[in-house]
């Protein structure tokens, strides 16, 4: 639906480094394309990587998925400790980081999230995840803006009773899910919001994919020879100072025909 | 001003690949930075490109400065040619391509390039930049705008009678100046569209640097009780068929406790 709405005309099901390569080149079967996004393994980011030094443009390097869970004496305990094992379930190379200032609630949490991860049939994966994961207790709002802003997470849950003291501070990070009844899960699937985020600290300089990445903007100008008579002499000093003189020219001969 | 205007408080003068790793990396004196934009030579270039794989965002790869000037019989011939040489004054590797409807007013003004030339004080750099140039003569508008769309140029100039029919055409470009009276070099220098541009082909995936590109786009989104109740069926659907059960335990947890 979406894509007769928009004008795509042609899908191709394809993966892995070699379609990335097939679509940057083009071949038999497959028309060469001008930017390439989306999340992959380390063979895909490599091959993005790599060719966007040649002929395309990429979103964002990709990284294993993160979801930061932020959290103080009000949040629920049992959601929390079910958003950081839905994010641990992904891969064995996901991180969960949770950012509690209660000592108490931060100790409930890990003690809910072992008692929910023996029901869960990825166990095993969810397991070896939580082993590069990491539960942080901090004295107060600022110390957790401070977390957030230097980890940079993909995914930020923000599960506190004032959410605006740190909702306001956020300068680095993915996609944001505020208050106790947005979990990752409903941005992963059905709320709408773009699910190609930088993981790996990248949303320091990246935003995640949006109708902007898929635009392209192109200057126009037109000057009139009015507009040339006054900003023309400008130009002149500027070119001569930069000892261009075919620069300057292009403007003084234009002035000249003007009289 | 504008440093002052915007809350720039710290500027630092330095340039070559080596100014790009300090600012990728940071030193003791250079804080590291997220993002770094604007042109530079090879070395340039390819200190970018291998650090925007490991920490920076870069505004895209540049390479030589190029103009594409597109006449038909109508256009000032003196104009044109000083438009190709302040582009072929810039330096050896520059590239400058005349397209023009009009076969008789492509050789008028490549006689008054020649004529132009020997006047410039650079003109040993303009004729090797010459060199790498070409003249292109094409039967319409139509054909103007293929070798426009195909080649991309980074700076393009229309000097056409109806010049409405190309530029409404147009989709790979840097900047574009329209008309008369509008030579590249004023956009050089004082009309204000941004000077960073994607060369060398690079106009199909990039567009210049603008406001846009020192940006982040961070998403947020809070979804009420009555939020999740509604669209959590959804989720929980669509997590099960990709056998994610901790994703959908994230929301049947909360509707559980809705009642």
């Amino acid at each position: 639906y979406t894509a007769k709405l928009v004008g795509i005309t042609k899908i191709i099901k394809l993966g892995g480094a070699q379609a990335v390569a097939a679509m940057a080149y083009g071949t038999q079967s497959i028309p060469s394309v001008n930017k390439v996004f989306g999340p992959g393994n380390q063979y895909v980011t490599t091959a993005k990587q790599i060719l966007a030094k040649d002929t395309i443009a990429i979103d964002m390097p990709a990284g294993p998925s993160e979801v930061m869970v932020v959290v103080d004496g009000s949040a629920d305990v049992s959601f929390a400790a079910a958003d950081l094992l839905s994010q641990a379930e992904h891969g064995t190379d996901s991180q969960v980081i949770l950012v509690s200032t209660s000592i108490s609630t931060a100790k409930d949490i890990l003690k809910e999230v072992n008692k929910q991860l023996e029901r869960l049939p990825r166990k095993e994966i969810a397991k070896e995840a939580l082993i590069n994961s990491a539960a942080i207790v901090v004295e107060d709002y600022t110390s957790c803006l401070e977390i957030i802003n230097t980890y940079g997470p993909e995914h930020l849950i923000i599960n506190v009773k004032e959410q605006e003291m740190i909702q306001e501070g956020i300068r680095s990070a993915g996609s944001v899910f505020l208050g106790p009844y947005s979990p990752e899960a409903v941005g992963d699937y059905a709320s709408g919001t773009n699910h190609t985020l930088p993981t790996n600290g990248w949303s320091h300089s990246y935003s995640g994919v949006s109708l902007d990445s898929f635009v392209k903007k192109i200057t126009f100008q037109e000057i009139t020879a009015g507009g040339i008579a006054s900003i023309g002499p400008t130009v002149e000093k500027m070119a001569q100072a930069e000892k261009l003189e075919a620069h300057k020219h292009a403007v003084s001969i234009r002035l000249k025909s003007l009289g």
